[in-house]
């Protein structure tokens, strides 16, 4: 089989896309990171945009995530519904070129009215399940621009929630009358904790959004302070709906070590503890089992 | 006096400004309306701008309420504390040309970690209950850009608190992942009150805004009812957080009757009565009672 000499996966999100290429021992052997993400490419730009990928890592043959199979990305690969596995995801892989080129679908949740769909944090979770990294019964959160809020049970994703905590803050900070006020970066001291604390028991987030110009105007906090206060107050506000569905115990967060930080900081505050998962290493874990399974 | 032989009101926004002619009878008899707003001017271009307005509707003292006394407008006019009426405004007048042009101070509330500001709003309020079109104790809504919560008491300002449900609005509609389906006019049909009630009962609104478009992408709502819908997911979260100072009872909403209508229908579905009040001619009351309080 091919598979066996080797492969690229490719985490191909809206803004960016990480390729790795992987060899017939299993181990990562080169990797590549640009801006060329589902939006820059665009429709009709795809073949040229994996050929730049196989001239860079070699001709293998190639399993991918994330956005690219969404309805903007190259093709649409239908969500597989939870709860949702590793065999489930193998099944369901959207071959583009058969045998060659596989797309893995994104997860639906679709329960009542609850409706929640995720293109390539599904990957993650999974790839840390099978590689020991989490137990397979766990509270998930994977922060990002959609955060999700992912519950495992035995080893597959039983059901999750998105909340637009980074989108909210990118929104705030690039266009809102807070624009001027969030352009510090954050860090976790105290006025991050103070808007942890305020997240976590208040809930009136858009009231109090204003409240942070209201009160740098009137000489009551320091302005350098707004982008730390935000950044807490959107966390605290996120781990407010996301622990809902388990109020006390371990959660683990996965994703990029800079947004688990944060995350993690929040959780402790929240009395929680927090177990925090390198998103990258849960990805490769992902794809090696992936590609086992599609041999 | 030269203010009894009638003056030009100004409502200076953001990015807009209406200027109104009164006579000496004290009726309207002119008025303009642009884009001049004072991002628009800009510093060092109001002068010209004045001239202008005195240009279009005559060489008369001038009264002006809003932005225009921001620190981006002409001249900042230091905010007047809770609680504050006429008089107080009157007394808190910013002169910027001797007995011939004032700017309105806006109204500051400053009580233990609560901090909040309006510009503009004031005339507004304090105008309708000097003109008897609202009692002195009163709950006001004054749904906008930066939705006002305010408690008059004994027709003063006692308190209010900024919510921003318009703001928030605009950037979804703008610049979020929900963008593509918040093009749509928004109406107050089913899918207006079904997310009235959702935001009535729901503490959880970045996470529903997301399920907005889940529920699309899955087939469980019409993309065509996404607008309506998350108008009325924002404006029940706003009366949510803004009705907790006053859980029953009648509530005045005052501003521009296209959001006073969207307002009111969602109030009298929290089962409240919503007494509508037009903003301009509220302001029109509030001017020219401050004018009567100069001479």
């Amino acid at each position: 089989m091919r598979w066996a000499d080797g492969f690229i996966a490719v985490d191909w999100g809206t803004t960016n896309r990480r390729a790795y290429l992987i060899g017939s021992d299993g181990r990562l052997s080169d990797e590549m990171e640009d801006d060329q993400g589902i939006l820059a490419v665009g429709k009709g730009g795809f073949d040229r945009a994996v050929a730049e990928i196989k001239g860079r890592l070699g001709d293998r043959p190639l399993l991918m995530a994330g956005m690219i199979g969404s309805n903007r990305g190259w093709v649409e690969a239908p969500y597989a519904p939870c709860p949702a596995g590793l065999p489930e995801l193998a099944a369901s892989l959207k071959w583009v070129v058969r045998d060659h080129i596989a797309i893995v679908p994104g997860v639906a949740y679709d329960s009542g009215d609850a409706a929640d769909v995720m293109r390539g944090e599904e990957v993650q979770m999974l790839g840390a399940f099978a590689d020991g990294m989490i137990p397979p019964d766990a509270l998930v959160c994977h922060p990002g621009t959609h955060n999700k809020w992912v519950k495992m049970e035995d080893g597959r994703i039983a059901s999750f929630r998105t909340i637009m905590t980074g989108e909210m803050f990118n929104l705030l900070r690039e266009h809102s009358i807070l624009a001027d006020l969030l352009q510090e970066p954050a860090n976790t001291g105290a006025a991050f904790e103070a808007g942890v604390r305020r997240g976590l028991e208040g809930d009136d987030l858009t009231a109090e959004l204003f409240s942070v110009r209201a009160r740098v105007l009137l000489g009551k906090r320091e302005r350098s302070d707004a982008a730390s206060y935000t950044s807490g107050l959107l966390i605290g506000t996120d781990l407010r709906i996301g622990l809902r569905s388990a109020p006390d115990g371990e959660v683990v967060v996965m994703g990029r070590p800079e947004l688990t930080g944060l995350f993690a900081a929040a959780l402790r505050l929240a009395g929680h503890e927090a177990r925090e998962v390198d998103g990258e290493a849960a990805f490769l874990a992902g794809v090696r089992h992936l590609a086992e399974l599609v041999q």
